[in-house]
């Protein structure tokens, strides 16, 4: 694969993950379940558990409770942003920072995503999700307050 | 790409997954660090912070640390696990199992890894790692103590 293909793919699954943001920002469950592979072909290691979603239904689920969770507006941005493409898979790596209101509780935190797509028919879609914080051993508390730019906490 | 090519690449991915266990168990740091892409093309979104470990040397540091923390033997299991490859790049997920004396307390923990690979010189080298368990938004918690078989928890 020459540079310039590479390059073509990884734009690709970049718009992709720019469009699935926009979703994800609108609490479009609709939209967002447009970006992953049908039935059991995913499967997902969230934020929050099960220790594993398994296949569209139960991360359909997830979203709906996710976005129930997050009363009124999402705001959500990128940062450190890497897409590793070849034709048939690709891997995008990013932290998203995620600003609300949360169970009634003013939220902002930054999580780390791994999304793994295949492209089936054409079209890139997400078979494995992997999202989370950081745990702090000592307390066994989860680290919800690192950001890119204090990796480390305070 | 064949079923039979693919089938060869993914096995050759679930062998490299069996030697890094190998090599995990008997907390051999110089043969961890020869399934990594070298240098700054490698990142990991740990399990322990800080949010990120970018290149090779940060991240041997994390194993020595980590081994040194694990006293006596470390014991591995994996369970789900799941490759998917093409010629260019191959993604592992799986449950580890880490049973071991942790900082002077029994540990007997499941985390989800999702491992990332690319076929650099004809050998398969992890250029992305992320590695979690999920949190409770509720107590903020990490949950250390969920299973393949109780993925929810008690």
């Amino acid at each position: 694969m020459t540079t310039t293909q590479a390059s073509r793919l990884e734009q690709e699954v970049l718009q992709r993950m720019r469009d699935w943001k926009t979703s994800f920002a609108a609490k479009d469950v609709d939209a967002m379940m447009s970006f992953y592979a049908d039935g059991d072909a995913f499967s997902a290691f969230d934020l929050m558990p099960p220790i594993e979603f398994r296949g569209g239904d139960m991360w359909r689920a997830g979203w709906v409770a996710f976005f129930a969770a997050f009363q009124g507006p999402l705001s959500l941005e990128f940062s450190g942003m890497e897409v590793h493409a070849s034709d048939e898979l690709a891997v995008a790596r990013v932290f998203v920072r995620l600003v609300g209101v949360l169970n009634g509780q003013d939220t902002d935190m930054w999580v780390r995503t791994t999304n793994c797509f295949r492209r089936i028919d054409g079209r890139w879609l997400m078979f494995h999700d992997h999202v989370s914080v950081p745990l702090d051993f000592a307390t066994g508390r989860s680290l919800t307050h690192l950001t890119p730019e204090k990796p480390f906490g305070e």
